[in-house]
């Protein structure tokens, strides 16, 4: 079985009739109505040493990173986060170990205004899950769903650089630094996704890897996509070190980035770009465009067959 | 580090100052404010094989339990529950393990009302989160530090069953059954914590031995307890089966129980007791009384001394 066959088994087990549920299974968040006006979004991910850090990970990257993570999955659903919750095990409970692991996410907290206020400690397996709850305004909460045909496809910052900052601790190597840094200290996109809510007609967050994660928002939306790889977002380092198909291949389906992909209707295009630029300075690029059906990339509008590059997993 | 320096080291190191949280990390529950008349309570807790639960344990248990300890904890603040996400971490995903999981935890969805609406899986060491939801009518959420001197002292149900039930599983043994499935599948007292909301000064449900939860009911309250052995509620066929002695012992420290312990003014004892019983079959129990000071037993009015037996943990 695979993760995805295990949330069908989910949907097809369990009845979900719940008239105040706006939003189940399956997305980035739930959303379900708590009054008239406001919808309450909660998220929840687990990481463990081995799958989602390495064991060499310092305890203030891995404090970062699950807040960081669970940060972007808000964003992503356009909501403002509020509160958090931790359940924490690990097999042994070292003062300095903790003392870095909080202070990692202490400043996600007072950046965004969320407020860690309950939780669970156990001794078992080092393994970290963190829930977060955002509001939003009444159906403003963005989906992976609702993308339309014609509608631009935008990404936030670089795309790539951390599965590179992966690679290079996995190659035992520590420069160059900022790939490292982008692995071990991803910045969570919320006050964009908070603006975005007003914009996007669909939106994720790139945790699995681009395509991957793109190709959840089109099939959720039952469209395709076309992207253009010459507008891929990735840093001139990167292919300085590793060459354009290696540079590619991580952009495509390294993971771990925590930037916005998101669906814009093109006669939104200008007005959008320009509101953006004038509230954030984080990089936006557009990438390609939401088709019929098919999925495909152009280089320099020839149809490019993207050559996937191994790398070794944990 | 204990369990309790881990809180308090995130309490030192995290400021709490939101003006909408009510009730932050260290009760059963957090409380937070969603609009002039709501508030909602949110629990976490996880469970991990060989700390929570024997390596033989079946999965329906394993389903029923995670969801029983989470509801439990949701009762004992006097929320309803409503929404729920669950993080499953499994070294392999085998569907009939699955389908066993969810078959365990579907019943006390519906019969409590519950939506499943969000989560995480991931393959790793085999643990297990799970985050409910609930709300409550403004300022009427019921939390540890509340009792007042000469409230009287409730249990719910039977204390020490769980703890016996583990204690056969543990030695290979599968009768009394009664016991196993107290274990197995324990009964988490929503509706009954709901109730409470409208008389008790203060509760918190009995997951870690009936004796640690009332101290720590008793010293959130800076108060003292008198608890009275001869009114604990037994079943008889423990005391059969392993004598006065252990069975007092298992009753005060075995854990597990998923009852909801519980502080009435003393004033409204009539009037709770009769309301309780035109309501509910399940068993109450007064077992004792909040006093000024020091934590003592009595036996048939006279001091007693609890000899705690030791029984052979994970």
């Amino acid at each position: 079985m695979k993760e995805d066959d295990v949330i069908n088994l989910f949907r097809d087990l369990i009845p979900s009739d719940a008239q105040d549920v706006k939003l189940s299974i399956g997305d980035d968040g739930s959303v379900v109505e708590i009054d008239q006006e406001m919808e309450l979004v909660t998220v929840l991910d687990t990481m463990t040493v081995g799958t989602h850090y390495l064991p060499s990970a310092s305890s203030n990257s891995i404090g970062h990173r699950i807040f960081a993570v669970n940060l972007s999955d808000i964003a992503a659903m356009g909501a403002k986060p509020k509160w958090a919750h931790l359940s924490l095990s690990l097999p042994k409970l070292d003062k300095l170990w903790l003392e870095g692991f909080i202070e990692g996410f202490k400043p996600l907290l007072s950046e965004h205004g969320l407020s860690l206020i309950g939780g669970d400690t156990i001794r078992g397996p080092e393994m970290i899950s963190l829930s977060i709850q955002g509001v939003v305004k009444k159906d403003r909460y963005v989906t992976r769903v609702n993308a339309n045909n014609g509608d631009l496809i935008y990404v936030t910052g670089h795309l790539g650089s951390a599965a590179f900052g992966l690679h290079l601790l996995k190659s035992d190597r520590d420069k160059p630094e900022q790939f490292i840094h982008d692995f071990n200290f991803p910045t969570p996109r919320v006050n964009e996704g908070i603006f975005l809510s007003d914009f996007a007609s669909s939106m994720i967050d790139v945790s699995d890897g681009f395509e991957v994660d793109l190709l959840k928002l089109t099939k959720g939306s039952h469209l395709g996509f076309e992207v253009n790889i010459d507008q891929l977002p990735i840093k001139k380092e990167m292919f300085d070190c590793i060459g354009f198909n290696q540079s590619i291949s991580m952009a495509l389906s390294g993971g771990d980035d925590y930037e916005l992909c998101f669906t814009i209707p093109s006669k939104m295009k200008n007005t959008f770009e320009r509101k953006w630029h004038e509230r954030f300075k984080t990089k936006i690029s557009m990438v390609g465009m939401i088709v019929e059906s098919s999925n495909n990339y152009k280089y320099n509008d020839q149809n490019y067959t993207v050559e996937h590059e191994n790398f070794e997993h944990f």
